[in-house]
């Protein structure tokens, strides 16, 4: 039938139509189904919004962005007609009904979620399924190849790549200018592309770019990567399986983050830099994403197969992760400590030790023996410095940056211990629920500074932890919070008598 | 933070929030987090859009229901904050990783559904996790009577309530007012509500209001069953388990429909009616819900110990659905042979047969002896046609309604037969689509009238079956797909020959 367009309001920003109950009855379509548009300049099928009063009868109420796919302007005349669901919504489907999906199906539901052809629905009906029956790894190589083929590739006229990934789940991770400095200055090629929080207290490009800007073209990317050997920039600056960061969206209020979509996407990214050898960082400990040497070694056998399948030759850290890396949680400090670090400081050794044996590892795979001792070699003479200062200019930072230059929050509050004994635990999940409360990572002065960790001697009055804020409102609230969560455990040593 | 409210396009019917990326910032929330908004008459978490351009900074565009929930209007200050997510949302990834809810998280997500607050993004998780991973009998038990709370019951002043409910999914099913006519005439009080079709081509309401009206309140619902003792009324109109009808919304993209969701909103609706006794008719068969005796008899036995849980006595009849129940597919075809059947035809004998099967099945369970042969004694007598005519005229029909006044498409097409033969199968999905390509249920004169059924004699030239239609281009879209998929098939006495 032909309907008369007619925008709908510009905040909706996806492909819908709208139509009268009336039409709907005579299209044969109900809610969500799809119809069919055909405008001057193109087609496209869409699911429909069937709604009394907002449209009239003879009219299609259509939102902007369809509205430039077919090439109708207002008062235009459409042709609408039902159509059928596509195919992915049979392959979603079958992965409810726990079957294995071949590889059309699998590059046809990421070739829809990339053009906007399936619906909120179905894309959140898609995660869930694949979060409760998951891949085979056959399965999940080809969606890491048609996460890639729907974003751009880089290629670097310099071999090997050399790339490095954690899998995060531990705060205060400061590490990865660190391990690209060091093994940029030993001479291997390292364009690290990073991401910002999701829900944690502070993503890498959270806190890099207090040192310089990490918005780059990825031909830029390969230019620095080319001259100067190394970068840390922000992955979503450049449309590198941009599904990814599509499926982002629904998964981040179901607080899921399937297995498989991980794998994938993660893989996904280091075919699109076309990464040659790939250290993967895999924290593991209560309250990360693996919280078992086990469910470690699993994920280690996993990325390496997959490794095999795609072409990269990938070694995995298992990475102690049961508190916080170094002392510092938030952007500021954390840019702080890393840079205190690179300056010579030899402290706190669990970033230095984390970030040395890691580059050592990289090293080695690049045929560098003894890579640890290298890295720590590299770090002490300054080198690492030196070539994390190139980077920072490549990216348009300035040369003089300096650790006491970083913007930490001027409000702050030291936590105090009531009793002593020693440190027990120190809570993650807690201390970024703080740090988050103090107005990370928005906030770039907000954050937590670690005094006391596990293992720690505390006596009475202390000083645990101390909350940095760049507000009073904001401080305050996280002290109550703090107080009540009180992340770091101290008991004695005796934990329990038992007397009877 | 304080912002301004901004009206919404009315278009968005949903409780929405949308706001400028800078004060999402600043209150830490991504698209599809929740803000809790607060106005002058009340507060409310909601999902909330994050937006360039839609919203300026300091504004919150907000959707007219949500701007009424909180009592704020157009320029009005409102308090933002960030609301964490529903408990709800937590029992969703229970289900989602295999565990038994207990009967508080399945209220509360029943509630939370039915107030809005839960997203499609939500919900749609929760259905593919419910069709994955299943509920046992107790959680449906739960489950069922959380749904009937949401919604208004009905209190009979007679007892006890009789009721009947087929699972659906075979076409031609016009049985339903003739059962209740029966079992009225011999003196049970049977209040049915039906549906209408989802994804058929004909639900009960989209016939039986070729009869009279199928709209009643549920007071009225409550006076014709005391008084008249039988009805035939669409539950769509009453505020009867009203979640059902929201998560059919999700469900019918998605093509799936959870057995748990299923069940209990069967059941639901006849605690809400307070049924006594319910037969449940359960069509078996290739291209059902139910395709073989074993799966039928899971069903059976599931109904059944639901039943003792909820106080329902509860009986199931494994019917025959391997082809259309009569001859008659769509709306006025459907009356029409339903009609005829009252009048005192003796043809078709599947429609007579499952009809007065079924009735007696309730009669015995009234404590009525012999009960098939006593409805047929009621149906054969006219005393069923008498009680038929007094429901219509109760429900705001008229008494003179004739099977010859049923407004069966004008415009029709045969479709011949190109071979002689047997019908060895007929396919009921083939049927429902071109029925629905014909223009059924909306166009009341459209559907298929199929003349060659399982097992007859087929020669060359002979009438397969007779299309219906209310316009010609219809008919002529719905030739070529019947000519295509030619659902009525024959083969002769030898399948094949094999001369190898």
């Amino acid at each position: 039938m032909k309907l008369i367009v007619k925008p709908m309001d510009h905040l909706i920003t996806g492909y819908v139509a709208c139509i009268d109950p009336a039409d709907a009855l005579v299209l044969g379509v109900k809610e969500n189904d799809r119809i069919r548009v055909t405008g001057p300049k193109g087609e496209m099928a869409v699911v429909v919004v069937v709604a009394d009063r907002a449209v009239n009868p003879g009219e299609l109420l259509v939102s902007i962005p369809l509205m430039k796919r077919v090439g109708a302007s207002e008062g235009c005349e459409v042709c609408v007609a039902y159509s059928p669901n596509p195919d992915s919504v049979r392959s979603i489907r079958r992965k409810m009904d726990g079957q294995k999906l071949d590889s059309i199906e699998i590059v046809n539901i990421v070739n829809d979620i990339y053009q906007g052809n399936l619906s909120t629905i179905e894309t959140s009906a898609w995660l869930t399924a694949l979060y409760i029956n998951g891949m085979d790894l056959d399965e999940i190589a080809v969606f890491a190849n048609a996460l890639v083929d729907t974003g751009d590739r880089v290629e670097f006229g310099r071999s090997p790549v050399f790339d490095f990934h954690s899998m995060g789940g531990v705060p205060g991770n400061k590490i990865t200018p660190i391990v690209v400095s060091i093994c940029a200055a030993a001479g291997l090629m390292v364009p690290k592309t990073s991401s910002r929080a999701i829900s944690s207290a502070c993503g890498t490009s959270d806190f890099v770019e207090l040192f310089c800007p990490v918005e780059v073209t990825l031909d830029r990317l390969r230019e620095i990567g080319e001259t100067v050997g190394g970068a840390f920039v922000w992955g979503g600056s450049m449309n590198i399986a941009p599904v990814d960061d599509m499926v982002i969206k629904i998964e981040h209020p179901l607080g899921i983050n399937p297995r498989a979509q991980m794998l994938a996407s993660i893989l996904g990214k280091k075919l699109a830099i076309g990464a040659d050898f790939l250290l993967i960082d895999i924290p593991t400990g209560g309250g990360t994403k693996v919280p078992t040497i086990e469910a470690a070694k699993e994920y280690s056998r996993d990325f390496m197969a997959l490794g095999e399948k795609l072409g990269i030759h990938i070694e995995c850290a298992i990475t102690y992760a049961d508190q916080p890396v170094g002392h510092a949680i938030g952007p500021a400090l954390e840019a702080r400590e890393c840079l205190r670090v690179l300056e010579g400081d030899d402290h706190p050794a669990s970033v230095i030790e984390k970030a040395c044996e890691c580059a050592g590892m990289l090293l080695e795979m690049g045929g560098i023996p003894d890579g640890a001792r290298r890295a720590r070699e590299i770090l002490r003479t300054g080198e690492a410095r030196k070539k994390f200062l190139e980077i920072v200019v490549a990216q348009g930072g300035s040369a003089d940056i300096k650790s006491s230059d970083m913007p930490v929050g001027k409000h702050t509050v030291d936590i105090i211990s009531k009793r002593s004994g020693y440190v027990n635990r120190v809570v993650n999940s807690d201390l970024v629920a703080v740090a988050k409360a103090l107005g990370a990572p928005s906030d770039k002065g907000a954050g937590i500074e670690v005094i006391k960790k596990r293992g720690h001697r505390v006596e009475v009055g202390d000083v645990l932890f101390r909350l940095y804020a760049d507000n009073d409102a904001k401080l305050a609230r996280a002290k109550d919070m703090a107080e009540k969560l009180m992340p770091v455990v101290i008991e004695g040593m005796i934990l329990s008598r038992v007397t009877e």
